[in-house]
Parts: structure tokens; C-alpha cells; sequence
């Protein structure tokens, strides 16, 4: 820090994002990216806007709203289209947080949450998981302060049924629930059609795991038509060109391919119960996940060793430190070759360790 | 709002861009766009960079920092490249403002600067100008608060000379001090060599104007290796994937094409002394702008009716409420083309309002 640092963020920790190595080519398991490419028409579009860059972008994002909305069967004015769902969940800490409305989330989940807490200088509460790092619903209900939840959980990958997302929505009538569906495309159930029943309720999702744009940083919120304005207030003071003119065009592009989108998640989800199955065979215990990773752990191998072994074989996973869960990995699931070929280094592994 | 915004935000007013109009084909004088096409060598990376979306991209950006510390000749570690400079804005007021360390600027400045104070609630002074726009060197001197200074200012346009930043800069020791270059190329003196000399100096610029690249969101800072540091501290807090991949590989293309935009920025400052020319004969009083847009009032022309003429003409020009500057409009410098029909609408008007 500098001397003029401001001593308000004298205990900010900044989030640490997954490694992006640019030198040896890695297949690259650890940031939970898609190993598909994007969809052809969003590569399309995003060229020939490229062609116009010298023009702002439309700062309502007019046309990529109402794409997304068309998709999800709402509104346009209950969509908010953000600069990845980092975007949208900061906004949500900045407009739905304060001293006396303190934030709450698990104490095992996307790592960023506690940084924009302290970023916002909000007070947050963190609930611990049960053992089996499921989520004890009635930990949230009635809790009174503004609830964050990613459905699927990260990094576990562990999803809450609808019925147990609306069961802590309706019981906090007068807080925000946040509910984080990054990973939702991969076998759990959105909450976007409780939106029009509870006012409370603010559902995020992203393009970057589903929908193969994560380089392109294109994310939403979906809420009553209030809680947008809310949010639009927030965006309009901070960051009015939020979506830059290449990224709206390709966000056009792949919500007019939802085939594609699709075709891709289902692949995914045969890839992971493949990836699993060989896991278990080779005396892994995994979460059930309904993510695009695979959270694992073996019980004769350590966390940190499985991880510093296979990036040698050129694998990169993600190993987290925190005492809890660094016994797991968290790996993406990618191509049946990138699988196949993570399966063979593990099998390897084990056997130079035995 | 709705029941649930924060009361932290209660008298928070968000800025407001400029006129993006869907329907017709304006003229668009009203946004300080460049009226030339991005850099064909940014038009293809982008285009490239599109078919590679479904990774994320280097949190670190580090190609596209390396190019812009070569134009800038500075190290890498004394750059940041942020998503727009509105970022990089916010990022200083955020890292450097507090209770103890106010925000300053004049109060005729770029209008984001109270919503960024606003939005981190961070106490903040307004200095007036000069009856004649200038900004009184004088008033920010030893002042020890943490200074904005729009160089060129907008919506004036009137630069402050190398020498008078330095002035501020040593004479606020203790003091960060952000010169928001983001109109510089059009004919004023950046700051940037300043930056080994003085610890507490950060100069932001913008590819918006200059390079032609609006729609991308591509700004960035510059200071002493200690302070980017801060910087990217708050980056990782908010906004670690700050630059998506195809803003990165457009970065990248127009930092190549340094030539394009030398000669589209000599063509905007030809077309400026241009129309300045014109409309002084029509009687125009003009700041002396050394920016891409002219600052012009007519003593017999009221400035909200001007603008309200020129845009049923097919021309749209800015024009803000706020009573000291309600008189004049803000005319972006377009082609050579576009500046002659302004001329002729604006001649136009003056005969139907004789």
C-alpha cells in the first residue's frame, strides 16, 4: 500500500482469481470455464461490432435486454444486463447492505462475497455449511438480513431444491435475497419464476459457464421491475456503459442460439457423471454436483499434493487453502478427451504415490 | 426506489450520458465520439479475440499494459488499464478519498465526478471557476485534499498549462492529485512525465476520443509503480476480469496504429480551428478549447433553443441545465462534412430566429 491509501480498506483482501498461466499449455480445469467455443453467431456479431467501436454503446442495452428477457419469459424493465455477474452481485451489496441491513452467505461459497462486503465496509455474518457441506436451509429463514446464496453452492457444486430457495425467500418478506445461479444451466432449478411472487427476490446468472463467454464478461440480474431501478440507479453511478458494444452484440448473438447453449450443458452433464464415476472408482468421494466442476477428495491423497502433481502432468484444477476444504479439488468439467486424459493423470498419480 | 434501497443512497443522483437516440439518423455532435473508424488493426484483433470468448480473460492484461507503457514510456507496473476511465475515476476516489482526505474539483468539471463522491460517500468541495472558465491555479494550491482536475476541463475545454499542474501536484505533497487526461490528444500538454518526479500525481486518459474506441471501454492510470499498486488492489476487489477479451486484443491492435491516430487527432484539431472560425463570424463567443468538442454561446441565441433547433434539424449537440453554463451548448468536432452542416443549420437558425 502507499502512503495515501485510504485506511478504510486497511483490512481489504483482494479476491484472487483462478491461475491464467501464460506459459505451458495446461488443459485447463481450474477456472470453470467452458471448453467450447463460443456460439457462431455471437463470434459474428461481436466482429462486425468491433467495425463501430468509435460510437458509446447504447447505455440502456436495449436490444440485449430484451433478448435475455425473451429467454427467460419476463419483462424487459426486470432485467438487468451488467458487466459480468460480478457486476451485478456488487451492485446488489451496494444498494441492499448497510450497517443496519448487514449481509449473510455460507461460509463455504464464491470467494468474492466477503470481498465486497469489505469493499462496501458492510458487515457481513458467515453460516457455517453442515459436515456434509450442504446448506441448512432453516439457518436463512426469518434471519432478517440480506441473504446471498449461489445455486449451485461454490465450490461444492451442491444446489438447493426451488422449494427450499423459496422457503427462505418467503420467510424474509422485508430482506433482499440474492440468489447467485452461475452454474444453474447444469442440471439445478432457476429461481427467475418466483420473481413475480416476491418482491425480495433478485436472481443473478452469467454467459461465462453455459454459454462459453467468459472472456467476453456478460452477466444479469433478474428482479421486479422496483428492485431493476434499484439497481439501475447503482449501475448509472458508477458504470453507465457497462457493457461494451462487442460484448452486446455477442450476448445477441448467443441468446438467438439457445440450441447450441443447450446441446453444450447436456454434454457437460454426461462428461461430469463419466468424470465422477471413474473418481468413485478410484475411491473418490465427490459432492453431488449440479455445477460444471466436480468437487473431490480421496481419502489417501492429499488436496495439495493431487493438485502440485497433476499441474506437473500439465492439468491445472483449483485448490483452495482454507482449511475446511483443502483435503478437495475442484475441477471443471471439459471435453470426454480433457476428461479422459485428467482420469489417466489421476490413475498415474496414485499409482507413483501408493 | 424501492422499500429496500439503502437510506446510505438517499440523496444519491446518478449521471446522465449523453443522448444515444434509437430512431433517427442524427448528426451525433453530443458525445465526443470520434467521427473516424477504430483502427483497422483493432477491427481484426477484436475480431479474432471473439472466436476465443469462452476463456476468461488476463486479469493481469498484461500484453495491453506492456503497449500502452511503451507509447506512454513508462514500466508496465506504472500503468493500469481499466474498463473506460470511468473506472480508473472511481478507483481513485475510492482508494484516496475518506472522511479525513475529501474530494475537490471545480464546480464546472466532467458531471461524474459528485456521483462518484455520491457513491462512496465521500465528503466533497466544489471550486468555483473563473467568470471566463479558467480555473484559479491558486485555489487548489497547498489545499491537502484530494484534487480532480480535468485537463483539458470539460465541458469547457480550456487546458491548464504543464507548468500550472505541476504547481498543484507540488504544492499538495501529501495530497493525491488525478488529471484526468481524457481529451489531452486534441492539442494540451499531458502530465504523464511528471509521474517519476511526484509520488502523489495519477493521470488518467481514455481510448474513447482519441483512438476512436468508445464502444470498447478501454481507459487507464498512470502513476508510480506504489500507487497502480493501490489500484489494482481495489481492481481485485471489484472488477478482477476488468477487460474482456476482444477490448484486450483492440487495445492491443490501435496501441500498434499510433500513426492512424496522430493524424485522426491533427484532422479533428484542423476541423475545430474550422468551425471555431465559422462560428466566431456568426458572432459566437468560444472557450478556447483544446479538445475534440467547441464550448460556444451566441449573445442572441438562447442555448437550450439552439440545441432543441439543431436537433429538428438532424444534429445533436449537448447542452446541460446547470444555470452557469446553460447559455452555451457543447459541440463535439466531427469530419470536415459534419462541420460544415452544423455550420449551415446553425446559420440557418440564426435567420429564422431573427
Amino acid at each position: 500500500m502507499s502512503r495515501f491509501f485510504s485506511e478504510k480498506y486497511a483490512s481489504l483482501v483482494p479476491y484472487t482469481p483462478g491461475e491464467q498461466p501464460k506459459d505451458t499449455q495446461y488443459i485447463k480445469l481450474n477456472t470453470n470455464e467452458s471448453p467450447f467455443p463460443p456460439s457462431e453467431k455471437a463470434i459474428k456479431a461481436a466482429g462486425e461490432a468491433a467495425r463501430e467501436l468509435q460510437l458509446y454503446p447504447d447505455p440502456e442495452s436495449f436490444a440485449l435486454t430484451q433478448a435475455f428477457a425473451d429467454i427467460l419469459g419476463v419483462k424487459r424493465e426486470e432485467v438487468l444486463m451488467t458487466n459480468g455477474s460480478d457486476e451485478i452481485l456488487n451492485f446488489a451489496f451496494m444498494a441492499y447492505c448497510d450497517d443496519t441491513h448487514p449481509a449473510v452467505f455460507p461460509n463455504i461459497t464464491y470467494g468474492f462475497y466477503p470481498v465486497f462486503a469489505e469493499i462496501n465496509r458492510i458487515p457481513y455474518e458467515e453460516i457455517p455449511l453442515r459436515d456434509d457441506f450442504t446448506i441448512n436451509v432453516d439457518d436463512y429463514c426469518g434471519i432478517g438480513k440480506t441473504i446471498f446464496i449461489a445455486n449451485p453452492n461454490a465450490p461444492t457444486g451442491i444446489a438447493l431444491s426451488l422449494a427450499e430457495i423459496e422457503k427462505i425467500v418467503a420467510s424474509n418478506p422485508d430482506s433482499i435475497v440474492v440468489v447467485d445461479e452461475a452454474y444453474v444451466d447444469f442440471g439445478a432449478e432457476s429461481a427467475v419464476p418466483l420473481i413475480h411472487q416476491y418482491d425480495n427476490l433478485i436472481v443473478t446468472q452469467t454467459c461465462s459457464k453455459s454459454r462459453s463467454m467468459a472472456g467476453a464478461r456478460l452477466g444479469f440480474g433478474v428482479a421486479n421491475e422496483a428492485l431493476i431501478r434499484d439497481l439501475n440507479t447503482i449501475k448509472y453511478s458508477t458504470n453507465p456503459y457497462n457493457i461494451n458494444r462487442m460484448t452486446m452484440a455477442a450476448g445477441i448473438g448467443v441468446a438467438q442460439d439457445e440450441a447450441y447453449t443447450k446441446a453444450n450443458c447436456k454434454t457437460i452433464m454426461e462428461n461430469r457423471a463419466f468424470t465422477m464415476d471413474e473418481l468413485k472408482k478410484l475411491g473418490f468421494i465427490c459432492t453431488d454436483s449440479m455445477a460444471n466442476f466436480i468437487f473431490a477428495t480421496h481419502p489417501d491423497l492429499d488436496g495439495e499434493v493431487l493438485y502440485q502433481k497433476l499441474k506437473e502432468k500439465g492439468i491445472l484444477v483449483r485448490h483452495f487453502s482454507k482449511p475446511a476444504i483443502c483435503a478437495y479439488n475442484r475441477i471443471t468439467v471439459g471435453t470426454r478427451a480433457q476428461m479422459e486424459a485428467f482420469i489417466r493423470a489421476v490413475r498415474q498419480i496414485m499409482e507413483e504415490t501408493k
